[in-house]
């Protein structure tokens, strides 16, 4: 390819509207330009930077036995009703009516078209595992579509889902996909982590997990042990309760006065006391129903774990104080779990009941109890893990202290099971003839979003640092003068050979200043550039740059293809 | 791949609901299944085709220098309102809105989006010309879809939009697309015919063609000279018109009574006269202004032409018998070109003013004109070519009988012009710094179609005969019985050194009986089967059937992988 005739409009300026580093260099660079809000055109390079990717996403999927097919975008609306997410979905859906009133959707993913099309084709538990999947748009129609290609309305994707006979056989292919989803994410040079996730709208009953780009820019926080293999999204992350210590207090709980003190920080100034002494409670409201829950002072609660154990709620929110006054009869800010009506769920994290001798709000405006003991004097409905997990907490497994660090989520694989064919009843008859549900995963991948977070992951100011796998091209000549024949005839040379070499290799043979293009070339950020100068080059010698180091080397012009193909192969 | 593995569901009954031979024998050999009216699951043999056609297709686009970008199929209809598109569109158009109630469609075409691409991006003639295309679906809310793939609302195509500085360079891009065309559908190993045509909706002032496969079930007829190049869609074609000979009558015209006589044939039968003699008068209405055409009896009207020529009109259709009965004061099968009164728009075919003393209505119920002159009894506004050409008729190049052929659209090449340039200003400065308008062309083809319009060319009782190069495997093992050891490892190994010379290999590992695995492989249409069975096997021997020919022929063991590459050379 040749920069003079390619589409490829560099901007000098960072675009206002680009929030985030991916989305202003995507803008820069000239890979994509926005349509519409979250609506994209792809232009050239960022199509061959796509399906690079997908190529290494295929290349896995059928290494695990997947196969490709294609299923359709527009979704009649029907299938959603037999799942009952046509209303579920709410407006995150894009609807439409075609010319004779009938309902469809445009696919936000395909659980229901794949399974519609495997309870119609598998009989027997012979044509069973079946992993199949497809690489196209998907549909978003997110509230605020924002972040370039991070959270678009129209988006790329690869979505595998597995069919097996039982759970066992599932924790195969889900094993499969994590393999590859691994093998995938190395191969497009990516740092990233598979952490433990939570399951989400899409349900099912086993595990799941994502992958993340770690990225200090991930809107994703994740916890790991820098000892053993565990890490977890920190919605779903777990740590071993720590117990504060200290005996059950002699006297018994009493009163006392804390007029104004609303808040943890401010008690615990009031009382001079650790915050880790503190019982924090808060009412949520889930459906129609309140659910009082606890945790340390010092502790977050977590919202995905009060849903995931105690839910799952369509809308759980905070209640307001209208409705905390009502339930407690008391002001909020001084509320707790002391001395509650009939009838109110409470729930407590596991550390609540390690804390013996605690403050809570005395459920009477101005007033705190002290010296209460969880378990004595009150006993929650449940004792649950419901606090989100911070860095340094001993990890699950092994005890060592939790790290932590952000990521954008590129991946997901889900233990469906039978949730989908169940409601669409995807059966096969197993050796007795007997029917059985079809078991199920999900494994998605996000196509344009792996683009925007390798970018994420890795730039400068100068622009983008392609992983070789994954650039546009792996390397760019650029004649550093266009009057100088000998520089124009080593460097179309020089292509040539490179490209009968089968070295993905573009030339800038436009008639502009060296700058213009060394800084276009960073900003797109080529691996590699071979700066092709009429001095050097009087002296046998061109330049190498290494984006990625900035290493400039001096090399015989008789070297640079040996060494431009071993720098490609090892990546 | 192991056809035990793979998705392929085959039917042995013919489906009810298909109406055409590639719909059945795509539903039937488990290629595609329906999910809605007019969208379909593309299986994995499907997309393997599918991904052929696409490949071969961007290889030709990219040599012409076409570059490919991926455009949203999401578009806002703020851009449709500006070329006024988003009325013209109708009921074909899906559209939708998003959460905001913002509203947008699913792209049926993408003039819009490009040149709206374009006119941000392009300055300068430096820049021109653009090759641009994508490979994706559209989508058209077909009034009633059928025909499989052949109609569908959902299907794949490619786009190429071509922009330049002028007419002349327009006319390059122009000729190279129609060379990629050429080659491509060559290349797809498809029998075809590039065939003037009629510009259609898309508009445009320059020529276009049509690329036909070959079918007898074709949808459209197309007539070609068989002694020179000239080819040309019967809505387009031309033709030297006739003269029927004769002098004029000596006798001026007189009134003959034709009682109840309302047809042509009713009236060449009452008469005792040709067709040809008569005048066939039809009366049209475009939008609020009435047309009368005449053709010769013998020759049918074609609307396209009048809507070329007279028009464009937006609602063309035949007159009501009351309009009739207002605008002549008579009946229809009545009415005629002489004594209109003024104010009536009259149109006559070229071969009308070529028929001395001919027959035509009196504009009086039960009465017609006998030695009417064309010219002298009446003075039509317009002399144009009205008429449908049929076979038979002398090519308008060299005169020779015309023949005719029915003809799948599985591509169109179109000189857009201006149109859509002006109206979205997408401009760019010339050597003088003057701003011109981009000249534009769209370049289509319909890649899910020309899967189908491949199986319609290509297909007997038994199924499919793909033609090698777009087969979704080149070759297909089949060992014939799975107890003899022998037959299983031959065929095995035969398998693994076909995928190592990179032969596009399937092996049939079922348990089934021969003759399930000869039904099916013909039915799916793979090019080359090779038999293993036991009795041959011990002779050193396999067979190699041919599906095209339904030749078969016995090899040693030893010759058949030079046989099958060679044969997959040669295609």
């Amino acid at each position: 390819m040749r920069v003079s005739q390619l589409l490829n409009p560099t901007l000098r300026e960072v675009p206002a509207e680009a929030e985030i580093v991916s989305h202003q260099l995507m803008l820069r660079a000239g890979f994509i330009r926005k349509v519409a809000g979250g609506v994209y055109t792809y232009l050239p390079l960022a199509l061959r930077v796509l399906r690079k990717i997908e190529q290494i996403i295929r290349e896995e999927m059928n290494a695990k036995g997947g196969q490709e097919l294609l299923l359709p975008i527009v979704q009649p609306s029907e299938l959603w009703k037999e799942t009952k997410r046509w209303d579920i979905y709410g407006p995150e859906m894009f609807r439409l009516k075609d010319r004779h009133d009938r309902e469809f959707c445009l696919g936000p993913t395909h659980e229901e078209v794949i399974t519609d099309l495997v309870r119609g084709e598998v009989r027997s538990y012979k044509q069973l595992p079946l992993l199949l999947y497809q690489i196209q748009n998907k549909y978003r129609d997110e509230r605020r579509p924002r972040f370039g290609l991070m959270r678009g309305r129209e988006f790329i994707m690869k979505d595998l889902y597995s069919f097996d006979r039982d759970a066992e056989a599932g924790a195969e292919s889900y094993r499969k996909m994590y393999e590859a989803y691994t093998k995938i994410f190395s191969r497009c040079g990516l740092t990233f982590r598979p952490v433990e996730a939570d399951a989400g709208a899409i349900g099912g009953t086993g595990g799941t997990h994502e992958f993340m780009v770690l990225a200090d820019s991930g809107e994703a926080a994740v916890v790991f042990c820098p000892a053993c293999a565990y890490a977890a999204n920190v919605e779903k992350a777990e740590s071993q309760p720590a117990d504060i210590g200290g005996n059950a207090p002699v006297e018994g709980k009493k009163e006392v006065h804390t007029p104004t003190v609303k808040t943890i920080e401010q008690l615990a100034e009031f009382l001079d006391l650790e915050k880790a002494k503190l019982i924090k409670t808060v009412v949520f409201k889930g459906d129609d129903q309140f659910l009082v829950v606890m945790v340390r002072g010092d502790r977050e609660i977590n919202e995905v774990k009060i849903n995931n154990t105690l839910g799952p709620f369509i809308n759980l929110r905070m209640a307001e104080p209208g409705e905390v006054r009502e339930l407690f009869g008391s002001e909020p800010g001084f509320i707790g779990p002391v001395g509650l009506r009939d009838g109110i769920t409470t729930a407590a994290d596991l550390e609540v009941m390690k804390m013996p001798g605690a403050v809570c709000g005395a459920n009477k405006k101005d007033y705190h109890l002290l010296n209460v003991i969880p378990g004595i004097d009150f006993k929650p409905d449940y004792v649950l893990d419901l606090r989100m997990v911070e860095a340094g907490e001993p990890c699950p497994c092994c005890g060592v202290p939790l790290q932590e660090a952000r990521g954008i989520e590129v991946g997901q694989v889900f233990n469906l099971g039978t949730k989908y064919s169940e409601a669409l009843k995807a059966t096969y008859l197993d050796e007795k003839g007997q029917e059985k549900l079809c078991y199920m995963g999900c494994y998605g991948i996000g196509v344009s979003r792996t683009m925007a977070a390798a970018i994420e992951q890795n730039h400068d100011t100068n622009g983008v640092i392609w992983p070789i796998p994954i650039a546009p091209f792996e390397c760019i000549i650029v004649p550093v003068s266009l009057k100088s024949e000998a520089v124009v005839e080593t460097s179309e040379k020089l292509y040539a050979q490179m490209l009968e070499a089968g070295i993905e290799v573009i030339i800038d043979d436009r008639d502009e200043r060296p700058g213009v293009k060394f800084k276009d070339a960073d900003l797109i950020g080529y691996p590699l550039r071979i700066n092709i100068g009429e001095k050097s080059l009087a002296e046998g010698k061109v330049e190498l740059f290494r984006r990625k180091t900035g290493q400039m080397e001096l090399l015989d012009i008789e070297q640079v293809m040996t060494t431009v193909m071993s720098m490609i192969k090892q990546g």
